[in-house]
């Protein structure tokens, strides 16, 4: 007997550079998993039946990295380079935060992501017990990692970390892994890398850490330690267990060859990268080197939505522009960067990511009754080029439903954004606004 | 006495660089005119009111340059070189488009304009009545080029063009201009360039041309002619007329101060030209040489859509990551090139393109509560990064409502669908297939 039965969909596979679809295909879900692929299966044999009639059935996106609860401080400061935007705005606003704000804030965020379709999340933060908490309750998939920066508490805080892991790692039914959170090489000193690494072996941990997010702090690299950052954090051996490094905008040539020699992911964020005027890691010279590559948001303060669609498809766009060729990063990679890509970046590789009999039920139902949407040529170019986060119609997470027909049902929707408008306005230092409900606004002759 | 009152939005103010708010402001319309604005009008002034009660209200999208109809191939190629995508794809198929093709490919992208918040666009085609047929039918504003190329048929393409600038030129109430639409200088000699424009100066028009959109063309026409296609645009006399240069997004310093001098505006597109990997505007040296500069979508074949808040956005990601400043193209020019910027370019300043009294009601309201536009601390921030076309919920055109609630006013979504669904189909040649439409789809206990 299956627990769920997803009719009619139209199934998106992407295996090597081609996306192609299994039309009106029917998906078996049993204890989590998907159990059966095929073009008909009886409705008698599932507990539910999910009608999926004209949608497109979608591997759930991949978030490799955020600071989910950032969502807080979207739109709080624009416009601005990189240094003054955390040292001026950010970190002040960050040093108020409240453990229950850290809640607020990732549920809010998680809210966002399920409503885009993002079945899995790799967050690094402070206060993770309470993301943790927000990860548990709305019933995404996450890998968190607790931030961890040299000085004078690094001791504390490694063994903070630790217990964080210990208590989290494997929890909510396995929908989340905890790995240790070093920053990165220009807030970590080599020695404090190299005890998180020899840590990280001995609890069998893996590591989520940034990385040459500018060429500034790899300027600084070279000039502090006469390496790059990436050779610092290998010669710390960071890259001897799991490691998922965000950003890597500036990486050499010889970067690249330990990143694919220790099998290191890159978590790209093109969005806060261009924003920010920084530079945006190329992906396609990673991926011909070997490197496995997921795509992520980085934090709403910075990005500023935790959409995985614009993402990718801002990834393919870039990945044209910069190479100057349309064949450059075609839409099937696009699409497995957004999935499977950031599935392996966060240990997720052979358990989600994909639409394939065994793994995790992590299924994305798409809309595509609209002009937008419409006509269908090809599924995927329309997913890729026209789709919109609000196309999501329905999310599955390890076969329990999280959202169907845009109702969020792990997450009361009304009360985060109550919270988070109050929240958000003491952060800021100004009033509080009311958030306006109006599902039909009243239109009267007078 | 108002025919309409827009009660408690948040007003969006465009000026210079900046992006400011009226909050919770009415908005008195009259005669299709913006009569008031004012934190309180009463409501026994209007005939209609409509509450935006938590609404962002902003000046509606202009979309410079597209050929709507080119929705009907949206994603039909893709991941193609320009001159492969139009010569063995694009082309060949619209050798096949009918007269009716045309019109329901234009209502399907105008419907899809009007929900993306677009309310002028201006369009580049061919079978030019039938596109101003939809545009009449739709409520939208409109400039309306009909494409005319060299060859043993020009001198009667001409004629039928200025048939139609006479026919159409300020029909719909005054929503429709048009003007002359030659193609471009490599598929229009210089002598027909010439006779092009000497014909607009004779009947008052303006023109819509393609130029510079490769550096290809640009070789090219300096080979053949000694001079950039910009230059021979302008020697050909056809900046002695209103211009709207759609890409040009390989402009010589020359080119530029010619266009500056000229008062030529030029489209940018820069989601088509990422996907296509041609190069995109320099925007911010446009700006600082004094051309006006607006923002289109190009055809949905390449873009693959029309929504102008992404291409806004992507602009002004682009900007800050061609300068590698996080300063450069500030929300609020961002925003100026979407709304006022495009209404400058098609021959719309002054008359639409901005929330002030006396100008054109062509008003879109923005919903906000949803957690990914949540909280505010920056509304044009959250509108420029954050939000969704799908967030659109009322568009308003010369005081006329278009869409209210997302609720298409004024077009048969569900045929359109249809219609284009049949037609496209048997333009790539393959089965139709239907549109499924699924308001509630069931979930059922067996």
């Amino acid at each position: 007997m299956y627990d769920l039965l997803i009719t009619g969909a139209d199934v998106l596979q992407l295996e090597g550079q081609r996306a192609t679809v299994l039309p009106r295909h029917c998906i078996a879900v049993a204890e989590g998993r998907i159990a059966a692929i095929a073009p008909t299966i009886s409705p008698g044999l599932a507990t539910t039946t999910l009608s999926a009639r004209g949608m497109l059935a979608i591997p759930g996106f991949v978030n490799a990295h955020a600071h989910t609860a950032m969502g807080l401080f979207r739109g709080v400061v624009e416009d601005v380079a990189v240094e003054a935007w955390f040292n001026d705005y950010i970190w002040p606003m960050e040093t108020n935060l409240t453990d229950e704000d850290v809640y607020w804030g990732a549920l809010l965020g998680l809210a966002e992501m399920i409503e885009a379709g993002v079945t899995s999340v790799a967050d690094h933060y402070f206060a993770m017990d309470e993301v943790a908490r927000a990860v548990t309750e709305s019933g995404v998939r996450a890998n968190l990692a607790w931030a961890i920066f040299s000085g004078p508490d690094e001791e504390r805080s490694l063994a903070r970390s630790v217990q964080f892991v210990e208590r989290w790692h494997g929890a909510a039914d396995g929908r989340i892994s905890a790995w240790l959170g070093p920053h990165s090489p220009y807030t970590c000193t080599p020695d404090f890398l190299a005890r998180v690494a020899l840590t990280a072996r001995q609890i069998g941990s893996g590591i989520h850490i940034h990385l040459s997010e500018t060429a500034a702090q790899v300027a600084q690299s070279l000039a502090a330690h006469g390496k790059t950052p990436v050779a610092v954090a290998r010669d710390a051996g960071l890259f001897e267990v799991p490691a998922l490094a965000a950003h890597v905008a500036h990486p050499s040539a010889d970067d690249i060859a330990i990143m694919a020699a220790h099998a290191v992911a890159v978590a790209s964020t093109p969005k806060t990268e261009m924003k920010l005027g920084i530079g945006v890691a190329p992906i396609g010279t990673l991926l011909a080197s070997g490197v496995t590559v997921g795509l992520g948001s980085d934090g709403a303060a910075s990005n500023n939505s935790y959409d995985m669609l614009e993402v990718a498809r801002l990834s393919a766009l870039l990945e044209k522009h910069r190479c100057q060729d349309a064949h450059a990063m075609p839409i099937g990679v696009a699409l497995a960067l957004a999935t499977r890509g950031g599935a392996c970046a966060m240990g997720l590789g052979g358990i989600s990511g994909e639409l394939r009999v065994g793994l995790a039920a992590d299924i994305v139902l798409v809309r595509r009754d609209t002009p937008h949407a419409q006509p269908i040529h090809d599924p995927a170019a329309n997913l890729l080029y026209s789709a919109s986060a609000s196309d999501v119609d329905t999310v599955i997470v390890a076969g329990r439903v999280l959202m169907r027909g845009r109702k969020l049902l792990t997450i009361d929707r009304r009360r985060v954004l109550r919270e988070v408008a109050r929240r958000a306005a003491r952060l800021a230092g100004r009033p509080s606004t009311r958030v306006a409900h109006y599902p039909e606004p009243a239109t009267s002759d007078a």
